[in-house]
């Protein structure tokens, strides 16, 4: 990890005072489930060796009282492991579990948000005025609900309810895989400063995950949401055994949409944005694995008869699928702008998972329509 | 099928000399194999139902005895179907099997290319002024190769050999999926003339085989070649059990790479054309299933040690794989034109494929070289 001439300062010294204390920035992870502390990982093992930032990465850990009746941020801080949300891997020495929202961020100018999204208008409120006024932000979270006055982005939410600059990571990025260091990528979307950009860059690249800046923020965002609903989609194609060939053409046609709706929502977002991991890539994985294409498969398997509540209850143990909820938002937007005829697939998910359409619609909604075109 | 109004031409029927010969298109599809029979099937069922084509579909057969001491092209027109290489799908009773090169093709003015690619040198020499002086041609022929001088196209070979103009459809097509009318999509890429595409898109088109035409007939065809490199390298990934993630950041990588070296060959290449079935899909495809993708997965399994030749020989009984060769041509383009350190994966996958490296580098070149970028 940090080559034998650098100093790794110990997680319990505290920030010196008398040092200048913005000469280097300071790192806050705000969330510390199984993406936030593969996170925290990847964040550690540059500060240790970027000599623009400070050694220790703060992460706020809800606090929890585990079985043993220890608390989880001091088992954290004593084994350096999140033994709950990510057992079995050392997140790096200078990573400080910090259970005071309000203390992990008062001395960070760089905050990275990955919590479940439901939590953000929460987290947001009770920072307010607790931030230092240079701050930058980033959100590593998917999943921001469509609603009919548009998309609630989660950097805006943040960029908002904070005023302050917030970019986004998005990517093909199973926390999991990142964890045990398998080679993945990731995309950095920005809205305008590049040097902040490559700020952030710096601080997530390794030589196992390669992370690339794009001037397009909500294209980036928006892509780790509707993916979740061409992933239905696929899991269709699976519980219906139609192959391959029916499947990367049902893949295609989502990316399409995605890129379809994004446009159509910003002028600003670029088509080059679904080339990156955020874009084919993160789609790619999520139609090949991931609980929505799982569901759906069973879904389509059980001929409809079987409800998503049900299935996601059985399968998934009190996660819930957000492709499901993503594709009712979606419909009502594309219900009230007129553009459903667009959005054949979108559409169509939505009409499946409600029961309204049989699983097989999922392709005989094309060959119906040989003359639909997207006018982007 | 056929409407009941529309009269079905029986097969045996003689062309009529004495309606206006030129007044409807008439096909001839070159090729009798697996997807040859499947593009027979799809045109005829289109002939049948349009009014600007004749209704019958010649299909040159390279003569076979069958084991019963049978004529392959008399079994095709007694049964209706290919028994040899489609057996079990009728193709539509107008379909008509012709031994005779040359008289298969005296009539038509609409030529559909799809024979082994190293065949087809001997058809064109063949062909020189035997086809009607209007005709137009198509080439679904797939593997072209990668000679130093620049990719030896095989629409070129035909427009160049023949003088005549030569459009191409690719996409993901598994020909045996959509014999049994599973939903799938293709690209035609056309040069200058949109309406000689969207006669090519009518032929085609079915509810379930959706075809789009875009003008870029290099991109299209390169894309079809370049693919199978690509799933070479998700082959080995598969092999080494990386998981999806990485298999994604691979088939990103591998995408970006099929574009950039196609913009470079062709400025007139466009972007677009790879989010197109023959683009994104056709990827998405050969890298789930496909026979490249198959065998790399064993060389990587069995840590490059047996090499690809020994594994073709055992696991695909005397068909050959196109990604090695392709790989291998590449590389002789790139290191001939400087452009190794700019298409990693493309090289790579050939550098694994001779031993030079072992099947891990497939993930770690990129590692080492976090600063590349690609120009375009």
């Amino acid at each position: 990890m940090a080559p034998p001439a650098q100093e790794v300062q110990p997680s319990s010294t505290p920030i010196n005072d008398e040092q200048p204390p913005f000469s280097k920035s300071r790192v806050t992870v705000i969330g510390s489930g199984n993406w936030g502390s593969v996170a925290s990982k990847l964040i550690a093992s540059n500060t240790l060796t970027l000599p623009s930032f400070h050694d220790e990465v703060r992460m706020w850990v809800f606090e929890e009282t585990l079985p043993s009746g220890e608390k989880l941020t001091e088992v954290i801080n004593r084994t350096n492991e999140n033994v709950k949300y990510l057992p079995g891997i050392k997140l790096g020495r200078n990573v400080v579990a910090d259970p005071d929202l309000e203390n992990a961020v008062k001395d960070a100018n760089m905050l990275v948000f990955v919590t479940p999204h439901q939590f953000m208008e929460g987290i947001c409120r009770s920072l307010v005025g607790k931030v230092r006024e240079d701050v930058e932000a980033i959100s590593l979270i998917k999943g921001m609900e469509v609603k009919m006055e548009g998309p609630c982005m989660i950097s805006t939410l943040i960029s908002q309810q904070l005023g302050l600059n917030c970019c986004v990571l998005m990517g093909a990025n199973i926390a999991n895989e990142i964890a045990v260091e398998k080679f993945s990528e990731a995309t950095v979307g920005y809205k305008g400063n590049r040097e902040i950009a490559e700020k952030w860059v710096q601080l997530f690249n390794t030589p196992y995950f390669m992370v690339t800046a794009v001037q397009d923020v909500e294209g980036v965002e928006l892509c780790g949401t509707l993916k979740n609903v061409v992933a239905i989609a696929a899991g269709f194609v699976d519980g219906l055994e139609m192959g391959n060939n029916t499947k990367a053409a049902i893949m295609r046609i989502g990316l399409r949409e995605m890129k379809a709706f994004s446009k159509l929502l910003f002028s600003s977002v670029k088509d080059s944005t679904f080339f990156e991991s955020c874009g084919v890539a993160d789609l790619i994985t999520t139609c090949l694995g991931g609980r929505n294409r799982k569901v759906a498969e069973a879904f389509a398997k059980n001929g409809g008869k079987r409800s998503f509540d049900e299935l996601e209850a059985e399968m998934l143990r009190g996660q819930k699928l957000q492709g499901v909820s993503t594709a009712k938002e979606l419909y009502e937007v594309l219900s009230h702008r007129g553009w459903l005829e667009l959005f054949p697939l979108f559409a169509t998910v939505h009409e499946i998972c409600i029961g309204r359409l049989p699983p097989s619609a999922i392709v005989e909604h094309f060959g119906r329509k040989p003359k639909f075109t997207l006018p982007i």
